[in-house]
C-alpha cells in the first residue's frame, strides 16, 4: 500500500513529506493507522545527527496513537478496530526481562530495533524500492505503520488521540518515573530539575502520588507559571540563588528531598540532583539522556552515607500493562495533558514542529492526520 | 580511674601503652571494660594520617566487644554486667533518621562523635592533664572506655568477647551489606570485589541469604582459598582475565549480577562493579571507603538501562536492634567468625597488628584485654 509519510533521508536536513509503500503487516504483526503523533526531543536528536547509531533514510517518529487496520497471522490480543499506542519499549511478557517483574526493559526485538528493521530483519517501508528504516520500533510520522504486536498498547476508545498520543512517551516518561521507578508515597519531597515536557509531567505525577514539596528548579523563569499549573509549590532558579544550590535545595527540604529527578539531560545537575537527596535514603533518578562521552560522577561517600542513583526509561512503564491505566488517569482526570499540547499542525507542517521545540517555543507539538 | 590504653599522640606514629585518666560515665553514658578489639583498617587510615579530619591525640579503636561496669544517671536500658558491643553507629530510636525506618545512620550525637568527644562536648580521656579525644565514639583501645547509652548494643552473655568484638564492625559491614542494604534473595547472582575481610563477610552473607552464584573477584590468587571457605563459588583474578572483566562478569552471570559489592575503596572497581550489574535491575553497593578526592563515575546510560548505584555504611544495621541477631547468627553457626581471626594480641603488642594488616598478613588481628 501507499501512505503519506515524513521522511529524513539524511541528518541535519529537513523532513519530505512524500508517498512511500508499505508492505502490509506479516505474522505477529499489525498495521496501524496513526491519528496523531507528537514530536520529542529524541526525533530531534537523531534528526539533527547528534545520536552516532542513528540510521539513515529514515521515518522518524515514536510518540504516537493510532487504529488497528489490519493484523498479520497469529496476532491475538488486538483486531481491527482497537485503539493503540505504539510502543518504543515492547512488553512480550516472555524474555528474562519482563518475566523478572523488576523491569520494563523487554529484550525481545531490542536488536532489530536498533538496526531500524522488523523483527524478521526486514522493513516494511521503501521508496521508489530503496528501503526505509524503522526509527525506535515506531515510524509515527506515517500516517499508517507496521508495528509488532507486542509493541502496541491497546488503549479505550474514547481517548482522543491529539493528547493520548503523548502518552507514547512524554507523560509515561515523566509520570511513570515517579509512580513506577521512585513509587513516590504522599508526603514525600520531591525535586525536579528542568521543566520541559517531561518535568511537567514529573511534577504533575508528584501531585498526583501525593508529595508534599515539589520543588521545581529551571533557569528559564518562564517555566515558574507552568510547573505551577503542574503541581510545583516552589521554584527555584539557580540564577538567584546566592551560595550553593545544592545547599539551597538541602535547606528548603530539611535535608534533603526524597526524591530527585534530573530532566535535563545535562550531566552537571545530574549531580546536583544526586546530592541534593536526603542522607540516609533521598533517591535521584536520572531521566534526561545525555550528551555521547559525557559522564556523571560524585564522591562514593555521597552513596555511602545512603544516597541512592538510579534511572529510568519509559517511565519504567511496562507498555501494554501500564501505558491504558495512564489513558484512564488522564481520562479520570488525574493528570493533564490538554494544556501541554501547545501546538497543532499537519504532516506537511512537521518541520516548523521541529523549528518550534529548538526555539524553546512548545511543550509539545502534535501532528494531527 | 585509671586505665590502661593505647594512645595515639600524632598522625604515623606508634602507639604508646600507657595508663590514662578516665572520667566516670556522666547522664547518659556507661562505662565499659573492653575485653577484646580488633584493629581495623579505618584505625590505620587514621593513625596513618590519610583522613583529614583525623584527631590527634586520641585512643583509636571501634570494633571491640566488653562488659557494662557502671552506668550514669538516667541509663535503663543496660545495668552492670551486661555484656555489649560498642556501636560508632549509634542508635538513639528518636532522631529524624531513626525514625524514618529507612537507614541506620543516626544523627544524634554525630556531631560531637565528629569532634572526637562525648555528646556534652567533653572528653572522658586524659593524660597528665592532656585531653585525649575519642575516637568515632568508641575508643576501644583501651582496657576501660565510656560510651553514650544509646552507643552500645546489650548482646548474649555466652557469645565470646574474641570474636564477637569482630560483629563491632567487620562483620555486620559485610553480612548486613548483604542482608540490610542489598537484601539479596534466594536464588540471586552476587558479585564480590575484594576479598578482604570485609569481603568474606559478604561472601558468607550471600551463603547465609541464599544465593546462587556467589563469584569473587580479588588479584590476589591467595584469596581464592579463603572465598570458597565462605561461600564463594567462583573465583576470578582480573590478572588471569583475557579481555574486558565486566564482559567477563556479565558473562559468567548471563547479563550481568543482580547485586554487586565493592569491598576495595577502588573508584576504578567501584565502576566495574557498578558495570557488571545486570540491565534493568543490578544494584551495586559500595562498601569500600575510597583515597579523600577520589570520584566515582560511569555513563548515565548505565543507570537509564536500569542499574542501581548504591552505598552502605555499617551494613545498614540498626546496632542495637540488629547486632544482637548478628551475634545470634555467629553463636547459632549461621556465619562464621573464627577462622578469620588471624592473630590474636597482647595491647602490648597492638603495634604488630597494625603491621600484620599493612603487610597484607592477617584477615583480622584482635587485641584481647
Amino acid at each position: 500500500m501507499k501512505t503519506r509519510a515524513a521522511v529524513a533521508f539524511a541528518p541535519k536536513t529537513r523532513l519530505e513529506i512524500i508517498e512511500v509503500d508499505l508492505d502490509g503487516p506479516r505474522a505477529g504483526e499489525v498495521l496501524v493507522e496513526i491519528m496523531a503523533t507528537g514530536i520529542c526531543h529524541t526525533d530531534a536528536y537523531t534528526l539533527d545527527g547528534l545520536d552516532s547509531e542513528g540510521l539513515f533514510p529514515v521515518i522518524l517518529g515514536h510518540e504516537g496513537a493510532g487504529i488497528v487496520r489490519e493484523v498479520g497471522a497469529g496476532v491475538t490480543s488486538v483486531v481491527p478496530g482497537d485503539h493503540v499506542i505504539p510502543l518504543y519499549t515492547p512488553e512480550c511478557r516472555q524474555c528474562k526481562s519482563c518475566l523478572s517483574g523488576k523491569t520494563n526493559l523487554c529484550t525481545a526485538i531490542r536488536a532489530t530495533q536498533g538496526q531500524g528493521v522488523m523483527p524478521d530483519g526486514t522493513s516494511r517501508f521503501s521508496y521508489k524500492g530503496q528501503k526505509l528504516h524503522h526509527y525506535m520500533g515506531c515510524s509515527t510520522f506515517s500516517n499508517f505503520t507496521v508495528l509488532p504486536e507486542i509493541a502496541v498498547a491497546k488503549i479505550r476508545t474514547d481517548a482522543p488521540f491529539k493528547t493520548s498520543c503523548y502518552i507514547g512517551c512524554g507523560v509515561t516518561t515523566g509520570v511513570g518515573a515517579v509512580v513506577n521507578t521512585a513509587d513516590v508515597r504522599p508526603g514525600d519531597n520531591v525535586i525536579v530539575f528542568g521543566l520541559g515536557g517531561i518535568g511537567l509531567n514529573v511534577l504533575q505525577g508528584a501531585r498526583m502520588a501525593g508529595a508534599n514539596l515539589i520543588i521545581g528548579v529551571d533557569i528559564n523563569p518562564d517555566r515558574a507559571d507552568w510547573g505551577q499549573r503542574f503541581g510545583m509549590t516552589h521554584f527555584v532558579n539557580p540564577n538567584d540563588v546566592d551560595g550553593d544550590l545544592v545547599q539551597h535545595l538541602v535547606g528548603l527540604t530539611d535535608g534533603g528531598a526524597d526524591f530527585t529527578f534530573d530532566c535535563t539531560g545535562n550531566t552537571t545537575v545530574m549531580r546536583q540532583a544526586l546530592e541534593a537527596c536526603h542522607r540516609g535514603w533521598g533517591t535521584s533518578i536520572i531521566i534526561g539522556v545525555a550528551e555521547a562521552g559525557k559522564e556523571i560522577s560524585t564522591r562514593p561517600f555521597q552513596l555511602v552515607t545512603g544516597r541512592n542513583w538510579r534511572g529510568t526509561a519509559f517511565g519504567g512503564a511496562k507498555g501494554r500493562t501500564d501505558v491504558p491505566k495512564i489513558v484512564d488517569w488522564y481520562m479520570n482526570g488525574k493528570i493533564e495533558i490538554d494544556p501541554m499540547i501547545t501546538h497543532v499542525l499537519t504532516l506537511d507542517d512537521i518541520n516548523k514542529g521541529f523549528d518550534l521545540m529548538h526555539a524553546g517555543e512548545s511543550i509539545r507539538s502534535v501532528v494531527v492526520f
